[in-house]
C-alpha cells in the first residue's frame, strides 16, 4: 500500500473515526485504525465494538489530493498515528507499508512505525432483515439532545442505558429514564414517506458520538437491523449495536393530572436551581425545596454546615393547591436546559408523586421532562 | 459590617485575591477570604503563607458603586463565597454581617452562610531594612517568563524551586536551575534610577501568581526585605516569601566556547523536536539525538516498541566539528517556546557538556537557556 494525501483532509477524516476509538478496550486490536486502500479510495475504520465508524475518501475528490500508488491495507496505534499526522511539517504526507512496518514521510520528516495485519481486525457486522428510513439531521439532534438526559449511567441495568426509539409510520416516539426522571420527545419526520414500524433501544453512549457527527449534515439515512443501527451520513457510515430486551413500559409513569401548575421562565428557573444547588451540593442529599403558599413561589437550598439560600420565584402564572416538594436539583437543572430561553409549565400532584416540566401550553407530552422528588420527611 | 457593591467589580477583585488562596494548606482559615471594611474602603486578603494578595475598593471609585453601611470585618470560605457571587441574579449584592452570619442578598436571593472571626486571620508580613525600585511591567514578565522554565519543581532541594535575582544598580540578573538545565536573563531596568544592591531568591510559583496580575499593568513598585518582597500595583498588592539560603554559582556553568554552533530558526526546530518527541515519550528513558555531520543536521528519535523518526533539520548556519548528541526534548522544546518566532544559535562543546541556546548573534549570555545532555553510551 502506497498513497499520498492532503494532510488537513486526512486529519478531518481521523478526527471523525477515532470518536470510536477507545483507549479502553479488550480487544487490543480495536485500538488501532484500519487503514485501507482499493484503486479508487481510501477507507478508514474505528471501533470500539459497540460503535463503529467508517470513512470514505476517494480519489476522484480533488481537495482531498489522494494519489494511489499501490493498493492494500494495515491498523496502526490510532492515537499516535493521529499525532503524527497533526504534527507532520508539510501539507501533504505519503504512507507506504512494508509488511507490518508503515513508513510516514511529509517534508523532510520519516516516521517507521510498527503496524498490525489488517486481516486481524473485526469485520463490521453485517445486516438482515433490514428496513431503511431517511431523517433530517436536525430532528435527530432534537431527538438525541431532549433525551439523553434521563438515560441512566449505570451498568446494574443495562436496558436503561439506551434510548428507547418506538417508530409508527412516520412517527418517532423516543424516551430514556434511569428510574429517577423520566425524558421524551414525540416527532412526525419531515421530508419522508417512510412507512417503518420498529422498537428499538440505542445505547444513549452511541448516539452521543453520533450527534456530534451530526453536524453540518442534511439528511441521515438508517437502516435498522435486529442487532444493529447503521447511519449513512455521506462519506462517513456509523454503525451502532442495539440493546436487547425489553424497555419497561413508560406510559404509565407519566401523570395525566396535575393539581399545583406554575408556569415561569426556564433560565429565571435554572438560575435559582443553580444557586439554590450551591447549597444542596455541600450537604449529605443534595436536594432543594419549592413551596407554593398562596401563589408564592419560594425556592431554598440548605446545608446544615455551611448555611441557606431562600429565593421568591418570579413566575408568569401559579394555579392549584399549596404545596412543598424536595428534588434533585441536578435533574431539573438538566431538564430545564433543554427548554432554555423558553416559557415551561411545571405541574405537580403531590409531594410524593413525579412532576413534569414541558413547553408552556404543550399538552401532548411530545417534549416531556419527569421528575421524580425526594422524599425528606 | 454592612455594605453593598457592583457584582462586576466585586468579582474582580474576589478572582484577583483568590489566585493566593489554595484548598490544600495546612492552616483552615486561609482556606477563606477575608473581607475588611473600613469608613472609605473595602479590602480583600488571600493567602496560602508563601504568598498573600490584597486588594483594595475605594468608595471614590464610581464603577465600584460601594455603599457603606457600617464597618467590619469577617473571613469567609473562598471558593464557596466567590461560586455565590458569581451566580448571584442581580447587577448588585449587599453582604450583612451578624456576629459570624453573612447573609447576602441580591435581586430576589438571599443567601446566609457561616464566617470565621477576622481576628483569626493571620497578619500579613511587617517589612524591616526595605529597599525599594519602580520596573516597567513588560520588563517583569520578560524576565519571569524567560526563566521559570528551568525553576525546579521538587522540594527536594527549596533553593532551587526559586528565581535567583542578583540587583546591582539598575542591571538584574535571574537565573533559575534544576540541574539539568538552566535559564538566565539579564536586563538594564527602563526608566528608574533606584540604585539597588540585593541579591534575593523568590520561589518561581509566586513569580508565575504574580504574572497574572501584571497584565494590563505599566510600572510596579516593588519593596525588598529580608524574608519578603511587596509589589504594588495600585489597588492591589502582591506579598510573596522570600527563600533563605544561598543560591549556587551559576556562572561557571556557562561554557564560554563552543566546537559546534548552528543556527536555525526556533519554529523549525521546535517542530522537529515536537516529531521526535513522539517517539522519545514513548520509550523509557525520553531521549533524542541530534547528529552534525559534515553540515547536514539531523534530529532523530526513537522507541524500541513503536518506531523511528528522523529527520534533516533546514538550518540558515552550521559551523565546526562533527557531533552526535542526545538530549531530553522536553528541556529543549521549553527553551525554544522562550525564542519562538526568532532566529537562534545553538552552541555545543562535547556530547558530555551542556550546551546553551540564545538569540542569534547575541554573545553576552543575557537571554540564555542552557541544557545538559543525556550520556547513551
Amino acid at each position: 500500500m502506497q498513497f499520498s494525501i492532503n494532510r488537513q483532509v486526512f486529519i478531518k477524516s481521523l478526527n471523525d473515526v477515532s470518536r470510536a476509538i477507545s483507549s479502553h478496550t479488550t480487544i487490543p486490536i480495536l485500538t488501532n485504525i484500519k487503514i485501507v486502500l482499493s484503486q479508487d479510495e481510501l477507507i478508514l475504520t474505528g471501533s470500539n465494538s459497540d460503535i463503529s465508524i467508517e470513512t470514505r475518501i476517494e480519489q476522484s475528490d480533488t481537495s482531498a489530493q489522494l494519489v494511489i500508488g499501490s493498493t492494500g491495507g494495515i491498523t496502526l496505534p490510532a492515537t499516535f498515528f493521529a499525532n503524527i499526522v497533526k504534527n507532520l511539517p508539510a501539507d501533504d504526507l505519503t504512507l507506504a507499508v512494508d509488511g507490518l512496518r508503515a513508513s510516514i514521510t511529509s517534508g523532510a520528516s520519516a516516521f517507521t512505525i510498527n503496524g498490525q495485519d489488517v486481516r486481524n481486525y473485526p469485520q463490521l457486522p453485517e445486516l438482515d432483515d433490514v428496513q431503511s428510513l431517511s431523517v433530517s439531521a436536525a430532528q435527530l439532534v432534537d431527538i438525541i439532545s431532549q433525551t439523553k438526559i434521563s438515560a441512566s449511567t449505570q451498568e446494574s441495568r443495562p436496558i436503561l442505558t439506551g434510548i428507547h426509539l418506538a417508530l409508527n409510520g412516520n412517527d418517532v416516539k423516543a424516551v430514556t429514564t434511569d428510574s429517577h426522571r423520566l425524558s421524551q420527545r414525540i416527532v412526525t419526520l419531515t421530508g419522508t414517506d417512510a412507512q417503518v414500524n420498529a422498537d428499538v433501544i440505542m445505547p444513549a453512549k452511541s448516539f452521543n458520538e453520533l450527534q456530534s457527527l451530526l453536524e453540518g449534515q442534511d439528511r441521515v439515512d438508517i437502516k435498522l437491523a435486529k442487532n444493529q443501527a447503521v447511519f449513512d451520513l455521506g462519506h462517513t457510515t456509523f454503525y451502532s449495536r442495539l440493546l436487547e430486551g425489553n424497555y419497561p413500559e413508560t406510559d404509565r409513569l407519566i401523570p395525566t393530572e396535575s393539581t399545583t401548575q406554575l408556569t415561569i421562565d426556564a433560565g429565571t428557573l435554572l438560575g435559582a436551581i443553580n444557586r439554590a444547588s450551591l447549597l444542596s451540593h455541600e450537604s449529605r442529599n443534595n436536594v432543594v425545596q419549592l413551596t407554593m403558599t398562596d401563589g408564592v413561589v419560594t425556592l431554598t437550598g440548605t446545608s446544615q454546615e455551611v448555611g441557606q439560600v431562600q429565593e421568591e420565584l418570579q413566575t408568569t402564572s401559579v394555579e392549584g393547591e399549596n404545596l412543598e416538594i424536595s428534588f434533585n436539583p441536578d435533574y431539573v437543572r438538566d431538564a430545564l436546559r433543554v427548554f432554555n430561553g423558553k416559557l415551561v409549565d411545571l405541574k405537580f400532584t403531590t409531594n410524593l408523586r413525579p412532576f413534569t416540566v414541558t413547553p408552556a401550553g404543550e399538552v401532548d407530552n411530545k417534549q416531556l421532562q419527569l421528575i421524580t422528588p425526594v422524599r425528606t420527611f
